[in-house]
């Protein structure tokens, strides 16, 4: 159930979009979902109803259907948004169509509205600057689809009242998330900034000839994914014996690359206007069965591991063992 | 079935050795198991036959446990490694042990037989130094436990005859693994190698205030572990779109950590001697009874991600997608 923030508002009805409003009409809360563009009303109307529908396949909704679509208003009219709590702008990645949509939101919602973006691509930074009251305005990134995964980042400009972004993260938590507070806005959030350390070395390992990309990637999934539902990064470390890290890491680190150079694989990608399996020109080899197969294989475990991985938060909730030592 | 290599010698039963065993049990092969200890014999059998029996009860097993026990010597006289094809050495990770062991199996074995050792401790180049024919002497390292997961290093030392490793990275299909080569011997090898680069990324931005401890594991957890199962590394880029990886490559990657150091708060930990659930000293608050539901609950979701991996896995493999573009 939600807590302080009861009606919320979500602007663009994209694909990111709808699954945002179906997470929040799960968790209980009021919707106004918005697009801002008329001719968009009916085909967006068409795109939630059938999130919801997912959601509810997945076995993910524990009211009936009515008691969603009572909690929901679709919309072109941005006076609807005038009883927000939060309102989450999901519109294209296009710096001068957000700031006409934020001047749109903070016309007409009350002063403790808080104002957030969904946005991958434009710094938080950059975005504030086209409010009035700054501080209410942060990042809240969601993961795909966004009622069926936990992950979402809430980040912090330069401006934003971090109050306002630690009550957005204990909200979170009544929406079934396990949100991750950042108190700055950096390029690539936490877990692209994590990953790209993780291709910049791998493709080092891969261009120095020590093994081959599909041996690499093959190396990487099966010993990660062994564990990291459970566990995450550092509880693995606690698991497997923090001392041996401590000697390792000053052997390790310096050998990491430091490189900033674009690897050879990537440039001939751009060269020909790679574009993974959505043209079927990628690092691996697609063809059209086989990309659809990837896309259908991404939808069905994404549902078995959202289930799978509640039965071990479960079980360590009660232990509290996200609590960190002071 | 085995292919090339029907006799395994496996040398060392503790608990890795033990699971080594069932691995090449399951897969049809005929087992020395020989403990260099003589007073460990016991215990070492009593381990064996445990591990088989787990692997039974995960529903692994094809056939009825006498087929496999009739496959299996467990002893402490090396003569009888002499028929093997292959031997893979699991003890402990002490130097001058390792170095006795390889004298002994080099001692009675037929001059074709590969030898190996599961070390992730020692480079393979310095443990090949011990060897009268160093080509046949290569790394192969296993995850825990053998027989349910699908990660397999095979390493090659600078003077490993490469062909052998390639048939052993073939072979290692018939052991239902998912094989990677590495043609050059790295420290840390390759998953470490890149998790590496993640704890010194990760680390950096904690202590830069950017993210606590917690929220930057919750987040890598959640977001990775929804598709690293069904994707790798490599084809998630081909999945999200390359194009987009490019440009941002040139960005990202000079933001990344180049540090050296080891983290202050993992100096602590070594000066309070932490050694994360094993004294309950970790980067977690642990109790003994998270730090046994953590232990439990790898362990079952060892079974479940191991085998919900597999129905992925299979369909992908009609395709071949992991065949790479040349």
């Amino acid at each position: 159930m939600p807590g302080k923030l009861k009606n919320i508002g979500v602007v663009g009805l994209g694909l990111m979009g709808s699954s945002i409003i179906v997470s929040f009409l799960k968790a209980g809360c009021r919707v106004i979902a918005l697009t801002p563009l008329s001719e968009e009303l009916e085909i967006g109307k068409k795109r939630v109803l059938e999130q919801l529908n997912l959601c509810k396949e997945m076995g993910l909704l524990s009211e009936n259907e009515d008691y969603y679509t009572n909690n929901l208003i679709i919309c072109d009219d941005y006076n609807f948004l005038k009883d927000c709590d939060l309102v989450n702008e999901c519109v294209i990645e296009i710096e001068e169509i957000k700031k006409d949509v934020y001047h749109k939101i903070e016309n007409v919602v009350h002063p403790k509205c808080i104002i957030s973006t969904n946005t991958s691509a434009i710094p938080i930074n950059i975005l504030q600057q086209y409010f009035i009251k700054p501080d209410r305005f942060m990042g809240i990134h969601w993961a795909e689809p966004a009622y069926s995964t936990r992950f979402l980042e809430i980040t912090c400009g330069i401006k934003t009242n971090v109050e306002l972004a630690e009550l957005v993260q204990k909200e979170a938590i009544n929406w079934e998330k396990e949100p991750t507070l950042l108190y700055k806005d950096i390029r690539g959030f936490i877990t692209n900034r994590l990953m790209y350390a993780v291709y910049r070395q791998g493709f080092e390992l891969i261009n120095k000839g020590i093994v081959d990309l599909a041996g690499l990637d093959k190396c990487f999934q099966y010993d990660i994914g062994q564990w990291i539902t459970v566990m995450g990064l550092f509880k693995r470390m606690d698991y497997e014996g923090l001392d041996k890290y401590v000697s390792s890491y000053s052997v390790i680190f310096p050998l990491l690359s430091i490189s900033n150079e674009v690897p050879p694989q990537m440039k001939r990608i751009l060269e020909i206007n790679g574009r993974g399996i959505h043209n079927l020109k990628g690092l691996y080899n697609h063809s059209s069965e086989s990309a659809e197969i990837l896309e259908d294989n991404l939808s069905t475990f994404n549902e078995e591991i959202y289930k799978l991985a509640d039965l071990y938060r479960i079980k360590l909730k009660q232990f509290k063992l996200s609590e960190i030592k002071k």
